[in-house]
């Protein structure tokens, strides 16, 4: 390893610096986030995001995944600094750790970074609070062969740590762009992608609509439901059944079961 | 209120007693659980469950939904305490807090406590690890009108607060049980209902399988998948189709995927 000698202080700048990337506007400020994880920078390095510092404690290099990690660090130049664990502890953001954090620069997430395919299956999410949730549907959207996922008026960032660890990576893989919501609603006229969004008090059916041909699925937030915005003769609202208690999905599960269904007409 | 004076001490008795409900084996050990949250304490009311004790703080008590579960618990004669704003954040388990928190009798989860509707569409999750993703499950069977959720093998309490939180309260309208791998299996046999299991190598896909009639939709936990038991004649393996770079869906995903594709075949 290209190291330096071993970290072992909690008040190193580096690692002072790494650890105040927690904070939401350090990030914004600096243009970096937090990576843990071997699986989730794997994905990162496949998508060949670049990496700034890589914190490395071998000690806690236990699994294949993290080893191949490690390699293709050194394979890409990045800068690696041994760390002690309780220093490593100090800059991992998620419970577990397989011994290497790194930190990257934030990918760039305007609009028009979005190539799409000829049928394209887009996942718009309005006004998103919790990086848990975008994480979780980014993870499905990629398992549903997805090809972007928009966050219309976010209330997070989208390169939260908690987001890149709950997306199990994904967020690297599904092409993922912010835009205001009207900016979404003209993106996606532009191109003629027909908007569904999903309403509780819907008169049609989701799996009654046409999923078929360039689509997006809507999603409002879970205390608010969708702005204004969607009250547009373009936007087809569709309901998925609640015959429960219940009044509502989870945000990620109501994306789940649209984007489930579109692959099931597409194919 | 039929409130003593207000308890502002942490280490009163009765305060200490409900934040070792935190703990597992303090749970096991009393039969107890803590509830937190007015949706879900209200939830638990319809059920009937037996109510301890309820601390209340007055000066958080804001909502119509908080309100409503305060006028409920005095009515069915609950012991109530008020305390103040610092207590009950010690006794509450999530982050935010409707001003009451209960400690209630964890209700039997025997699988012969499951009275079964002609057609029953029951969940089965193995090995479930997470009291989130516990949770989450029921909340998505709620929605979808499942009979029953059974946790085959659990590795946490069923009753967890998270679990309790995670599902909204749906935990107390959702038939649920706890029981062996192998009494699962056959407690389905014995009522001729087919299990069908989420395999990530089954030749099936999940949406060309009958998923009408009496069924158990069984899913693996995360980690390891389903254990052994379920290679058996009388299961049925279906696959997700997985259309990006990730392996597997959250088991929560998963189950809401194959609930609603068993919702829309059964309409």
């Amino acid at each position: 390893m290209n190291l330096a000698s071993a970290i072992t202080s909690l008040t190193n700048p580096r690692v002072k610096a790494a650890v105040r990337l927690r904070d939401r506007r350090e990030r914004e400020a600096t243009g970096r986030t937090i990576v843990d994880g071997a699986r989730e920078l794997l994905r990162a390095l496949d998508r060949g995001i670049a990496i700034e510092e890589a914190f490395v404690c071998p000690a806690l290099v236990r699994t294949t995944g993290a080893s191949e990690a490690l390699d293709r660090l050194r394979a890409c130049g990045a800068a690696m600094t041994e760390v002690s664990a309780p220093v490593l502890a100090k800059v991992a953001f998620g419970d577990r750790s397989d011994g290497v954090v790194a930190v990257i620069d934030v990918p760039p997430d305007e609009l028009d970074t979005i190539a799409l395919p000829a049928d394209p299956l887009i996942v718009v999410v309005e006004a998103v609070e919790k990086p848990g949730n975008l994480g979780a549907i980014l993870r499905t959207a990629d398992a549903a062969g997805a090809s972007a996922v928009i966050a219309a008026d976010p209330r997070t960032d989208l390169f939260n740590p908690n987001a890149i660890r709950a997306s199990l990576g994904t967020i690297f893989s599904v092409p993922i762009a912010e835009a205001s919501t009207p900016a979404t609603i003209e993106w996606l006229a532009a191109r003629s992608i027909r908007p569904v969004a999903a309403r509780v008090d819907a008169p049609t059916l989701y799996s009654e609509a046409d999923l078929r041909g360039p689509l997006a699925i809507v999603l409002g937030s879970e205390a608010d439901g969708l702005s204004a915005a969607w009250d547009d003769p373009r936007v087809t609202s569709v309901r998925i059944p609640m015959l429960g208690t219940a009044d509502s999905l989870n945000v990620s599960v109501a994306a789940a079961v649209l984007l489930y269904e579109a692959v099931r007409q597409r194919s």
